[in-house]
């Protein structure tokens, strides 16, 4: 399913969590990826972000969305990526 | 539609962007909004940003959706806000 993160996390453990999306999404801004993870991935993906991060001060946003969800993502400052269908 | 920002500003413009963005969208992390906005909304949000950042070094991504489409936010953090289906 396409997933949206977006997190917001103590200096101290932003390198962690930025490896752990790193592989598993898309990078789309400082602290935003973007991505199509499997029920399975998204399982993974969850254990080593909640292992990296301190759940009672950090906030780590996911959305997801099922299949053939269409969306556009545009950036209105720096173009860091063309606008895009993304879903 | 459906609309979800994030924004990556320099700290001088933070405070105008937060303002902005309360105007037209719900708060869900510290520089995260959504909310649902009709096309003229969306048109005066992006052009009260687009007058409050420096375009050049500022990120404000845009995620719109269609109508109908539905996602699941969840936090695997902090639990600013609980589960739930929100598009």
């Amino acid at each position: 399913m396409y997933t949206i993160v977006v997190y917001d996390t103590a200096a101290e453990r932003n390198p962690a969590i930025l490896r752990t999306c790193r592989q598993y999404l898309h990078h789309v801004q400082r602290s935003v990826f973007e991505g199509e993870l499997s029920p399975a991935q998204l399982k993974r993906f969850r254990a080593a972000v909640e292992a990296g991060i301190d759940r009672s001060y950090d906030s780590v946003l996911v959305y997801t969305f099922p299949p053939g969800t269409t969306a556009v993502r545009q950036d209105w400052g720096v173009p860091q990526n063309a606008p895009d269908t993304i879903l």
